[in-house]
């Protein structure tokens, strides 16, 4: 008999979902994706998503604070609208609060609710509170709209492939998080990007107006290996990309020089870097790259799309091509 | 300090969301209903809410099957959704899985979750799969349409009072779910009503389709009391209600019988009954009730608006006429 432990995150959702036997008529993509695509009113499409993080496994209370927690769930979700190139409308909040949680504390994780509320111009429009026997946790269903989506499903071999911001600085501030010695302000941005990560939802929206023709995004959070994996298998395609061209932060790179660390676990398979990861036609690029510098937003072309399916391969900066595995997710089981 | 034992769910409800600095424009009835609401194509309105349930606080893995969770786990956001009057048309589930959950423990949760999303006519339209330390929990979101929406407020002096259904079987069943003993028939029933309640989604179609005057409308989770206030506070408004008039199954009243329970505590204040509590003035009464015993659905006049500010008075049998008192909401904290 398979256990979770076996199965992994994506094995079980695929077994679970593949048993609904029952699925309504007028979705445009289900399960799967980063988020669900009902229409609403012509032209209009509705993305919906949910997302928990739990006390233990997601965040430690001993090394977040409430406000930056409270910032952090929300971001997620609007993430994932980001990633089907939507805008982000709506949240729902459950809290799941256990008996050490006091009212001071929520009252400041409702501070870092209104901080990513306001910039973004999302509501909080409901919710629920329970009691939880053990471990906080904070559950956000979120409601976005978009005009165009953009899906995991659509690169073509030839197509490039594009990445905003910079990578691995997430999971390399998780390293840092909880050592006891005084912090430089290099630790402090990468824990910062780990603990605060920004949505990329103007990014998305950039992408979303414009006329390029984007052929796949997601959003990265179990790491760039994973997710264009996610996108190669959606696509039956294959990538592949170039160590040299992995956007680092100065951050993320003196901190690897100072500390003997090598960079390439934390650029490919750190994860939580919450960046866009996406694909498109050469002719869309010289247009993709004037909106992106005139809205002063980073973006780095990291590799191209190729034919062979399923497999991603890293071109080193010594030369070498090596294959990238595909993880069955962050398996927390 | 004021600790959230004080609060209240609802004192802790109010108190966080009232600090809530930014609200987005669009919404028609925020925080505070049983959802909130906003317009989406003309005439036609999204309803949305959200509802978790916590092993050890909302049930028990050793009294439920994983059938009857899944199934309750859905019929509690349903009849959210049916409380204002709208279809249900599709849910986002969280699963926070602990260490003791199987997956043939899931199979038969989804299972469940199938056979109501077949019956209502809803799409499990995507979720999250997190890792829970210690104990299991599941949150729905759901996501409605409806055309007229009925709130708690509106309720008027004189207007009727009307509930669907059957009142208290869930809570006597609750008293009855962990005794060792042989289940009777009628224990079974009352057992029945607890783990696996119908949401009221077939009468909140006959209401909203109708051409009668709802003026307000709340589902009973809370209990009967409970829910009455908070249709008389949100209309500034008073009730009375008769003990006579509040309908019981038989298998209820037998039961009260057999082993000597006053069944008022739990007609009154029992909770979990998610029947429709609503109002309406009186010329729509006949209307109404040839609705309901056309499509074989049960309606009872339980009492009357009236104009005494906030207060909800019951008539008992005897005649003598006493307060009901507000309480804080159920105080799982």
């Amino acid at each position: 008999m398979s256990k979770i432990k076996e199965l992994g995150e994506f094995g079980l959702i695929h077994r679970l979902t593949s048993k609904l036997k029952f699925q309504a008529s007028n979705s445009i993509l289900g399960i799967g994706d980063d988020c669900a695509v009902y229409p609403v009113k012509s032209g209009s499409k509705e993305v919906i998503s949910t997302d928990a993080l739990v006390e233990g496994i997601h965040f430690n209370l001993s090394t977040t604070t409430p406000e930056e927690l409270g910032r952090k769930a929300l971001s997620v979700s609007l993430s994932d609208i980001a990633a089907m190139g939507g805008a982000p409308k709506r949240v729902l909040v459950t809290l799941g609060i256990s008996k050490k949680i006091s009212v001071p504390f929520l009252d400041k994780l409702y501070a870092g609710f209104n901080t990513i509320c306001k910039r973004f111009n999302v509501e909080l429009a409901g919710g629920d509170t329970v009691s939880s026997p053990n471990s906080f946790f904070i559950n956000v269903a979120i409601i976005g709209e978009a005009n165009r989506v953009f899906t995991r499903r659509g690169a073509k071999p030839g197509d490039l492939i594009f990445v905003t911001g910079t990578l691995g600085d997430s999971s390399l501030g998780l390293k840092f998080l909880s050592k006891k010695t005084k912090r430089s302000k290099d630790h402090n941005f990468l824990v910062g990007r780990h603990l605060d990560p920004t949505p990329r939802v103007q990014e998305a929206h950039i992408l979303a107006r414009s006329r390029i023709n984007i052929t796949s995004m997601i959003d990265i959070s179990d790491g760039l290996a994973q997710d264009l994996h996610h996108i190669c298998k959606a696509s039956s395609v294959g990538a592949r990309i170039q160590e040299s061209q992995l956007p680092q932060s100065p951050e993320f790179s003196r901190t690897c020089n100072r500390n003997k660390i090598n960079p390439l676990p934390f650029l490919l398979n750190g994860g939580e870097d919450y960046e866009l990861l996406f694909t498109l036609p050469s002719d869309g690029v010289k247009n993709l790259k004037r909106q992106f510098l005139k809205a002063k937003a980073l973006v780095t072309q990291i590799g191209e799309i190729t034919l062979k399916p399923k497999k991603v391969s890293l071109e080193k900066s010594d030369g070498r091509n090596i294959f990238l595995p595909e993880s069955e997710g962050f398996n927390h089981f």
